[in-house]
């Protein structure tokens, strides 16, 4: 393992999730910086094939190493939505929207997953870190930090309160995001 | 304009939306056969980018002459959802899911909004057909004819009755799908 600060372009335009992404990495050795460009997304139930897709692109477009996330919140009583789509049915309905889809349902277990693609312009193909943390949907919103779902999810594990509720610090301990991240890092490092 | 007949390829894998297809093309002399490959579908906001994509990439798989739909319900008190997202919503959430968001809610127009994207081997960009048909959500579902969003979506200027209480050929005098169709039709004897 080298012991010298390696570098990884973060594609995303949200700043939260890359802030979150540089906390982790950072602990790791990792250096992130944000790359601010469009890369495809296309519409699969699968995350891998979204993430994979974009990485590729984004590599195509840009000529560096890059890493690609692709996250959704699954609901067990809605089959599963908002899904892969949930950052497009957050900008709809909210977590309003999904509250009242959960109006009367006493089965409220969810998770969220993260998929991490990492690919450059040496590889043949992207490789592909996961993470998942299973919990609940609240019955109200709660908390303030973090950014999307946050204040609806009270993962497991995390004394009853909500990602919204949680420092940048806390969430990183548990999040899905995190835990995809740190498999990366440790990958990375050691390449 | 030519009298001899002559072929598109449409792709789906819904028979529904071929059948639908299928009529009021050939009202028109153009006959179609459908064509079962699997295109890509990227995430976007906007329909037409939706089926464009989706287009060259059917026609790049094929080397045939190709039409793609890309359709979707836009509710204007859920800020546009399901859009371009309809099917995925459909298949999670299904018609009561949309119903259970409208609960309580009395603005409830709506609209169906098509593009059909038309591509070949010969030509350099796809070409685009588009129809719209504004109407309202329904209280509850009526009627069993048609596919998806059909039993809770009542057309304006169809005798207060929803699409799926319509037989294909009084769906088709209004339908957004049926409009987009007409257009290529005509533009495509005219070829």
């Amino acid at each position: 393992m080298s012991l010298k600060g390696k570098v990884a372009f973060f594609v995303t335009t949200n700043f939260h999730k890359f802030s979150e992404a540089r906390h982790v990495l950072a602990e790791h050795g990792v250096a992130t910086a944000m790359l601010r460009i469009e890369a495809i997304e296309i519409q699969d139930d699968n995350l891998e094939g979204i993430a994979k897709a974009s990485v590729r692109d984004a590599v195509e477009k840009s000529g560096l190493p890059v890493l690609v996330e692709d996250a959704g919140l699954f609901i067990d009583a809605l089959k599963g939505f908002p899904g892969p789509y949930s950052s497009y049915v957050y900008r709809t309905l909210g977590t309003r929207g999904v509250l009242k889809l959960m109006e009367g349902t006493d089965k409220r277990n969810a998770y969220f997953y993260s998929v991490i693609a990492f690919h450059s312009p040496e590889r043949v193909s992207p490789k592909c870190f996961h993470g998942k943390v299973e919990g609940r949907i609240t019955l109200n919103e709660q908390g303030n930090q973090g950014f999307g779902y946050d204040p609806i999810f009270e993962p497991r594990g995390g004394a009853g309160i909500t990602f919204a509720e949680m420092t940048t610090a806390m969430k990183n301990r548990l999040s899905h995001r995190a835990q995809a991240l740190r498999k990366f890092a440790v990958w990375y490092r050691s390449t």
